[in-house]
């Protein structure tokens, strides 16, 4: 069984073209299995907002109506994959960009409409990742790039979370005996103890430490969804996840976060 | 060595979903190696209009600038690209979408500025076409499913014509002795000698009828590009050349251009 580096890239990295380059250089030099995931960014917004579609969000989450889910399609797997990808095969890494349709990856399931009805939105059962075409990839010595468009096998495409596409490729990884580390990389050091004090970085967070630290407020509410999702990936065998800046991956700088 | 369909389909079908989802039904029930190219359709355009950047077309090519260049590569490699995948996988072809960046599969030159500056155009020269990692995915029983976006290894991304694309890869597989048979579909039964009259489909053309049918002015002036790339392609090796309606693809009713 193989080690695997999964890592996530958001909004922040993907709109600052020199952040993004540095990324994706330090990711190239990150010998051994790994995979991207990216977000989406300001992009799809602004392309709303362009397009007299202005983007609707509810917790956090983008409201996907029939032209939302057009314009996503087009800013995540068009336009922000291909421009990774191509970057990455300038600087000699041979990925290949992956929507959850391209090889029937990713299947995922519309949510329901009930409590919020958030359309073309999915979520994804680790189950239900095709290990046996990423892995072919793997091993013929590719980087997959996912963009979080995946689809529902009955022909529709499903916007999804790229925090929830990572975790779950993780999960469904360390399933099959892989070792797993699971990267969520952003524009801070970390978590911090204190959002307005970059030198406040908590190195380690478990469960117990994590309880104290909500207690105390200590954990910007922009971060629980993030640490939901990295101690889910923990508890089901993700052998490390890390909060990191972007521009960190090859140092040990950022929160680690353990069982 | 394998025989190979490459079949292209333009904006007609794609613009049109109900023909569209025949074409691709009628594509599942082809045996064997295929791969689907796909052009733009009107949606670029459209975009283009609703973006306030209105298209500009010279030679019935298209003048790309940087911000076509992120449209075209919106909607070709993401909407179309995407959803033409997931459709297949609905009804079990298990297609995999792929730009030119995608696996390094193919490299294009930015076409010289001069005597017309196309901006970010492509041209491809089949030698540059990565024939191993798509014989991969068709050996490993994958449809390749190609937009026109090309890169030029150097972190670029090119706007290709989709005809070429097509003839392109048919001359590359017809180098490594495989039989390769070549279709381009669109909304007509073939060539027709009066365009106004679909009973009057030309079944076959030589070069030598070929003269004699521009000669005689019987030839559309849109028809032209498509038949020098036909030529092109038999006179390279491709076994079969076809020019048929995408709705034809399992009868023999058609124009089929050889020696």
């Amino acid at each position: 069984m193989s080690e695997i580096n999964i890592f996530k890239i958001g909004g922040n990295v993907i709109d600052n073209p020199s952040q993004l380059k540095e990324f994706l250089s330090s990711l190239a030099r990150i010998d051994g299995w790994k995979i991207l995931v990216h977000g989406g960014g300001k992009e799809a917004s602004h392309l709303c907002e362009k397009l007299g579609h202005p983007p609707k969000m509810l917790n956090g989450r983008r409201i996907t109506d029939r032209d939302t889910l057009e314009i996503v399609t087009m800013v995540y797997a068009g336009l922000i994959n291909k421009r990774i990808v191509a970057q990455l095969q300038s600087i000699g890494v041979d990925s290949i960009g992956l929507s959850g349709a391209d090889g029937n990856a990713v299947k995922a399931k519309m949510r329901p409409s009930v409590p919020v009805d958030y359309g073309f939105v999915g979520d994804i059962d680790p189950g239900e990742i095709n290990l046996n075409f990423i892995s072919l990839l793997l091993e013929k010595g590719f980087l997959p790039v996912f963009s979080p468009i995946m689809h529902d096998k009955a022909g529709n495409l499903l916007n999804c979370n790229a925090d929830s596409v990572a975790t779950a490729l993780a999960v469904s990884f360390a399933g099959k005996k892989h070792r797993v580390n699971l990267i969520y990389c952003f524009e801070k050091d970390g978590v911090l103890a204190d959002i307005n004090n970059k030198n406040s970085l908590i190195p380690s967070i478990t469960p117990s430490s994590y309880q104290s630290l909500k207690k105390e407020g200590k954990i910007n509410a922009g971060m629980l969804p993030k640490l939901e999702n990295a101690f889910n990936a923990v508890s089901r065998g993700v052998a490390s996840v890390w909060i990191k800046n972007s521009q960190n991956i090859l140092t040990n700088i950022g929160t680690k976060i353990s069982l």
